[in-house]
């Protein structure tokens, strides 16, 4: 007598799933792979001696990020959330300011408004990108603020609302066209959080080079790594030149003296790890390739799994896939964490989105539009195993 | 006939002596050395693909430098700035305090009570260590502060005076007894920027152990060097574990849950640093033992030379000899520029002392007692080629 089915769980799905796409063993959420010429340089770099944060690596790797994203300037930091802060002051961001960032952010972003006293002003996402709504922003600009002396006044809290930091989440892009309009109409300045989307293009114009600055991150489990790192892109040359002296002390060019201007940051990247980054953004194309090609796998791996779906880039834009994503029906969201659990007592590295900034006890008190948007996704996202290597694993039979 | 011998200047004796150490070619102010592991480790790091702020070689850099130190607990950092920020802060120090700073230091030791948002407070130095004079410390604030409810107020400002940053400058330990003591009766927090004195001690005590917190730098012109880096050293286990929560974004360990508890940095050092760090300070104690002769051959060059003296450790001390320091005569001060032209012209990087933080933009209004010992420093300091390397090269014949 041949054994009665079990009945098959969500999660249990799940796991058959992945399985299916990374093969046997474990999987971690994203891992950096280096099979370039990372040793080349670095081994170039300690023998040049030449380690901190003067170097040709630095000078070389600005100059091609600035190549590869079409930035006109770049300046390499030591990592996206030290660019974010930076690309926030020389914004005009200052203390009372309020500065309108996505809720369903990593925390940096929130960070780096704090860092410059002023306070978030929570955005809710919509479901196509992730990112900020246009639409429903407006509509809050609208009801919420007025123009006061050509700046965007909160009505409620007489605050400055001086900038927006809208994030390309996972890397697929935002709706820039709407946002771009939004800022245009209020007076408001856009700097974009494009930690996440190295690789990513919105109408073939690649991201973080829309806003005044735009910030990438280099971070160990980003689509290339410096170690830690980020970097500041913007088009105007004086705001580079203001940048990088903020982020170098404010030290007054001289032979000898050292004289320091303002107060500034030790924010330089230091060369060893711009030596890492130039060999990683060699590869970038192979990673990008890699990388959706596994979103490939993943959405004929789950498109027999009822009530779930990968994430897409949106229309009209390219995005790097960064961190793969899940996305599940609000009728099945309740067993989010039962897939959770599973993935991971299975070696398989999956995690939900973050909290979004108004769960977070900083920023609970954040004025904030309604989040409707974020909150169902936030209940819903599963980030799966990412790194570009696991295009090319093994997989289990089908 | 013989030529009339020409008159010599200062300047040009000045460049005789150091070629009479460091030899023909030229010289930096402070190059580093990988003669050791540096290669392995780093190699071993990338290999591992844990490059980033996870990683064994940031545990084993903290673990030796704890040994090494003998402070109990270390924290491995982006830079000695982001170790200062994190300890005053950690420290108490908020928006509207004042924290006493040596006038005679590197600027970040005030872009890091700025970035608190509270004012720096000048003290003094005294000739015999460069660093705070206890002495005229404690009579300042004799007159100018009182004791409210167990905390130091400067009268003047109404605001409170919350810790004392004792700066060892180019290695050389401050007097600690007596800056202790003004510390306890004033009810003032120190903090011990010891990031010019890694390897330098106080009556058998290493430095940056005596505060409540001590900061190191590792940038690349330091006596070991991680690239860019810093640590906090405490030996208090409870604020290292809060020190090491707010370097890492505040995030609250889970599994897999995105939660902050607080406002955080990312300041935690990357593993690929720390690689380089574990190796350089294996070799530690042949750079210091290099640099203590280095320091006897320039006191031998420099032995008869008019008007000038080598700068030597304080009296029970040991000192690190990070940079060495020229110091001129008051009657010659006026020399210094000319023999710091003469010099660099000559290829061999020396340079004076920071221009004093009561000359600088951001802190020309700071309080602050009477700077005459500083401002006598400052006009007659001249640092020479340190790095540890040079005291092996060929060198002239006398």
């Amino acid at each position: 007598m041949s054994p009665v089915p079990q009945p098959t769980s969500l999660a249990e799905e799940v796991v058959s799933a992945l399985r299916a796409v990374v093969g046997a063993g474990s999987a971690a959420l994203h891992e950096p792979s280096f099979g370039g010429n990372e040793w080349l340089y670095v081994k170039e770099c300690l023998d040049s001696s030449f380690v901190s944060s003067v170097g040709k690596f630095v000078d070389r790797f600005e100059s091609e990020l600035a190549s590869y994203t079409g930035a006109k300037h770049v300046v390499a930091v030591v990592n996206g959330t030290a660019a974010l802060h930076i690309a926030l002051k020389m914004a005009g961001v200052r203390i009372d300011d309020e500065v309108l960032i996505p809720a369903l952010t990593f925390v940096a972003t929130a960070n780096a408004v704090s860092y410059c006293g002023a306070t978030p002003h929570l955005v809710d996402s919509e479901e196509s990108t992730l990112g900020m709504d246009a639409a429903k922003l407006r509509a809050h600009l609208v009801s919420q603020t007025e123009q006061r002396a050509g700046l965007c006044v909160n009505r409620a809290t007489g605050r400055i609302i001086r900038a927006m930091v809208p994030m390309h989440a996972f890397g697929h892009p935002v709706d820039l066209d709407g946002l771009l309009a939004v800022a245009k109409d209020f007076n408001i300045t856009m700097v974009e959080d494009a930690a996440e989307s190295l690789g990513s293009y919105y109408r073939g114009r690649h991201t973080g080079t829309f806003g005044l600055f735009g910030t990438l991150s280099f971070n160990g489990n980003k689509t290339i790594t410096t170690g830690g790192g980020g970097a500041i892109l913007t088009n105007d040359p004086e705001l580079a030149r203001m940048a990088r002296h903020l982020t170098t002390t404010a030290k007054v060019p001289h032979r000898w003296e050292f004289v320091h201007d303002e107060v500034g940051y030790n924010y330089r990247m230091p060369n060893i790890n711009a030596a890492l980054g130039c060999a990683q953004l060699e590869q970038i194309d192979g990673f990008l390739n890699s990388k959706r090609t596994l979103f490939e796998r993943y959405r004929n791996a789950f498109a027999a799994v009822p009530g779930v779906k990968m994430l897409k880039e949106p229309s009209d834009c390219h995005s790097n896939y960064w961190l793969q994503a899940l996305l599940l029906e609000e009728s099945i969201a309740e067993q989010r964490d039962d897939i959770l659990a599973a993935t991971n007592d299975a070696g398989l590295m999956t995690r939900p989105a973050w909290a979004l900034m108004s769960c977070l006890a900083p920023f609970r008190q954040c004025p904030s539009m309604s989040l409707e948007g974020a909150e169902s996704l936030a209940r819903r996202l599963i980030n799966l195993p990412s790194s570009a290597f696991l295009s090319n694993r093994k997989a289990n039979p089908p």
